[in-house]
């Protein structure tokens, strides 16, 4: 069983390897080198741990760092979605059909377990989940603010639309939020 | 207080992007590009979530995800060394410098507990510590088994030295450590 289970799970840590390839929009800090989603999910993953005292709720820290580090998984199948894409919408069932592909490939209580992690996440009313989506947000707003603007530039995203997505973070956080928001302004004033 | 401690949690959030370009001696999953550390880190804190069954001893989860998710990020400063290298010990006082000054970035209760579990990783004697040691060393085992022996071939690492050093993941998973030298073994009986 043990062996069994072993086996499954060594196939699904090298199909994971994939999300290494995957580029996002938004570039590293001060630079214009694309983050790809494994970097991504890692530095959620500390963000996570280093800013947790901000969140608005109590929340399972464990859990978080579940959601950040397996959140972005499903892009292998169905790709990175930009935030401020009007289809953004239109990717959720290609994502719902990547969990169950690649979560399923671990032993049947392990998937069962990724799935409701994963679905919790992209349902996003429970503290952990919202404070899981404040941290999803935060990193772009601080990597734009570094790069001129980044992606908020480069895309023309009118500053009603940035705040509009990215105010979804003040339900995990509203410290954290408070300074998103100044940053976002601060780049609209000035451009 | 809020206020002061996020503002030094953001700089060492930005500090930390840079471990996002260093790069490691190992290669992706069937593939010549090589991975870097937090791509790694990334990994090893998934494979925790996935393979935690198979640690010989009870172990806190959520302290083996601090463990890897931080372990690297002295190499900011100290660079990547390689496990076959022989100058390894050499690095020991370069990455205690390290971990000084970019954990010190975070305010002082947080500086320190980042400090003492990045320590207790580097001492290796507590069970999670033993068991994120056993996954650090699995990864790469992984990599090179899927790359024609990857680091092993290139750098042409006689059998016993490797099996020396990657038998430490022994400490933390006997499970893990028989697969892991059943590669090794099958890699080196082919050449």
């Amino acid at each position: 069983m043990q062996l069994d289970n072993l086996s499954k799970q060594l196939e699904f840590i090298k199909e994971i390897d994939k999300i290494k390839y995957i580029q996002r929009k938004t570039r590293l800090f001060n630079s214009d080198r694309n983050e790809n989603d494994a970097e991504h999910s890692w530095h959620l993953a500390v963000m996570a741990l280093v800013l947790v005292e901000h969140s608005n709720e109590d929340i399972d820290l464990l859990k978080v760092l579940k959601m950040v580090l397996i959140h972005d998984i499903v892009e292998i199948d169905a790709g990175d979605t930009f935030l401020f894409d009007s289809q953004r919408d239109d990717s959720k069932e290609s994502e719902a059909l990547a969990a169950r592909r690649i979560f399923g490939m671990l032993p049947e209580k392990q998937a069962e377990e990724f799935m409701a992690i994963w679905e919790e996440f992209e349902e996003g009313s429970t503290p952990e989940a919202k404070f899981a989506h404040s941290l999803d947000r935060l990193e772009p707003v601080l990597q734009n603010d570094s790069n001129n603007g980044g992606t908020w530039a480069e895309h023309d995203v009118p500053h009603e639309k940035v705040i509009k997505k990215v105010s979804v973070m003040n339900n995990g956080s509203t410290i954290l939020w408070s300074h998103a928001e100044k940053l976002i302004g601060r780049f609209y004033s000035e451009e």
